[in-house]
């Protein structure tokens, strides 16, 4: 496989505070497993890289990355700097879109040691999936205002369904679901209300679904599918949504284990054609930045991630995944923990931490 | 004031057993207080109706419905007939839009005697509104399919908010927070993702907040916003949103609080040109239809806010909505519990505890 080379994006905010610690555990694991990384570090994507540059990025930004073969991520944004739909649209949402990252995957799962903030839920009961679409739906770049300034002012934005969009991220999901042993899957719509869009992607559901008789499948909209995360989450076990549920479900999921400060996400380009982005589900969390207080987990859960993926889901990058996994539950269950988990450790504490489990 | 007219639409499943509960309350409260209702039985706006005639309304339902005062509405939707879209948007939507029902305010709060899904809460920390804009933006009727059925295929639906749509629902919600003891506000956006309308939408905010400086606001993206509602309910006082965001709150709200079945909705035209309407936020439910088991609660609490609108939150109204609320509370603490709330009781049991004690 020989070596693999990864563009390293820490970002703004507690981007860069978790970052080193993501590093510090994949040098640990690659050390032990054998896996031979190189780092391309880069300072841009950054909102202090904006406000010297007037832009998030430099010009040839897609031909350096192109050069890698994945992204590890921080956090992009930092609102008193740049307004986010700026920043964001000028690097992460980029990416996902020009390196055509079609999948979200993101995990929602409780684990020993970590209090739930829902009642009488433990260990094992919540464990699943969210699929979500990465590139198009309700993230357009389609519209605009008409009028400004008027009584009669109005803006307006489309959303926009591929079917070929559509239908990737579904049978990714259908895929997913039928590897697991509930083999199920819930598709996320809102076809009662929003009445054009989502009972075609309702359709594209139901026509994918065919091809997977073993799993069981329904849809669900989106205000009752919230309710259910936190009424019933044990009941789920792979989720498909567009891009914007998919959002929020995958903010909501985790906050139901007990902290955003543990979900990892990988940006996924299945295909391979263009390198594939590994990041927290937190964003930069200005407020809390510059502290040490940051939980690094879900920036190492990434790394792991990462790994896995480049490994093609198996081999040593496999054995690594899983060795970094194992470090992180047994921390989470024995300390140290940073204060969103009650503890009082600081960030490169616990990845001191986890690294040396590793 | 003489006598008020309500239309009566109890519509499909559940909502035809948790109709004859309001009602039976309403006949207890007005009697008590010296309020006169006239009722107007109305069978259409459901799904059998659409069966027999192939529209879920007759040609005249506007005029018919224009002579009321008020609308008591039960819930529309079964699936296995008609499709959602189909029986929403011919019926339940149709009012919203066309009576210019502006307005969903819809509340959270949790009460003694139901235990929430949330570790640790109790009786007083989760109360809140959510103002939720119910005529426009993601719920629009612009949109369509092209390339149908070739591998070009794709769907639109654009979001369209106006200024007018915009600034008449924040401003509802900055009076509402300004009258409330906290004085605090969040106004739900994603102008992080959605970079062309929502934006806008933080605009409109801020332009509409420099005329409430006592009211302390922020706004928060829909995903980060969604965990918090779980993470932290006790922060918030109320929550302005878009007619999708708000939707979504609003079932998430209320089932941190332990059941949607307890959860009403005044669907307010503020202008009183046309009638408001008075339903629970939980829909047919098909999947318990039949069985006297759903929770009358919601239906209830609608019917109460429905008085209180009649009678401009003061008078004899305020008084009989002020008796229904503490009947449903003191009902909630002492039985009896329909099965969502641990209890074995059937509908019009809990009916009929309310009544009695009101
Ligand atoms: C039934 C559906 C169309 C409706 C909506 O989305 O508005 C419902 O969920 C509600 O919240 O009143
Ligand atoms: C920062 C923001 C644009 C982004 C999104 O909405 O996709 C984030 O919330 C996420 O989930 O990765």
């Amino acid at each position: 496989a020989g070596t693999y080379r990864i563009a390293v994006i820490p970002g703004d905010g507690i981007g860069t505070e978790v970052m080193p610690e993501g590093l510090r555990v994949l040098d640990a694991a690659t050390r032990r497993f054998g896996i031979s990384l190189e780092y391309e570090h880069i300072d841009w994507a950054s909102c202090d890289y904006y406000e010297k540059h007037g832009q998030m990025m430099p010009d040839d930004w897609k031909a350096q990355l192109s050069r890698c073969d994945a992204i590890l991520f921080g956090a992009v944004g930092w609102p008193e700097k740049v307004p986010d739909h700026i920043s964001l649209w000028g690097s992460l949402l980029k990416f996902r879109r020009e390196f055509d990252q079609y999948i979200n995957l993101r995990p929602a799962r409780l684990f020993e040691g970590v209090p739930s903030p829902l009642a009488g839920r433990k260990a094992g009961d919540i464990d699943f999936w969210i699929v979500r679409e990465n590139t198009e739906g309700e993230y357009s770049s389609v519209g605009g205002v008409m009028f400004a300034g008027t009584d009669k002012e109005f803006v307006v934005q489309e959303s926009i369904f591929t079917r070929r969009g559509s239908e990737r991220v579904l049978k990714f999901a259908f895929d997913l679901a039928q590897q697991r042993a509930k083999k199920k899957l819930t598709v996320a719509t809102k076809s009662n209300g929003i009445a054009i869009s989502m009972p075609w992607w309702d359709e594209r559901a139901t026509e994918i679904a065919t091809a997977y008789p073993d799993v069981k499948w329904d849809k669900q909209h989106i205000d009752i599918l919230c309710a259910r995360f936190v009424l019933n989450p044990d009941r789920f076990d792979v989720v498909v949504a567009t891009n914007l549920f998919g959002d929020i479900l995958s903010d909501l999921g985790p906050a139901c284990t007990g902290t955003i400060g543990l979900a990892p996400s990988a940006n996924l380009n299945p295909d391979r054609t263009f390198p594939s982005l590994f990041e927290p589900v937190h964003g930069s969390a200005p407020d809390i930045a510059g502290k040490q207080i940051a939980n690094p987990i879900a920036m190492i859960w990434s790394a792991a991630m990462m790994l896995d993926f480049l490994g093609h889901h198996g081999g040593k990058e496999r054995e690594a995944h899983d060795a970094i996994l194992a470090a992180i539950e047994s921390t989470l269950k024995e300390g140290p923990r940073t204060g969103d988990l009650g503890g009082s450790a600081k960030t490169d504490e616990v990845g001191k931490a986890i690294a040396e489990r590793v």
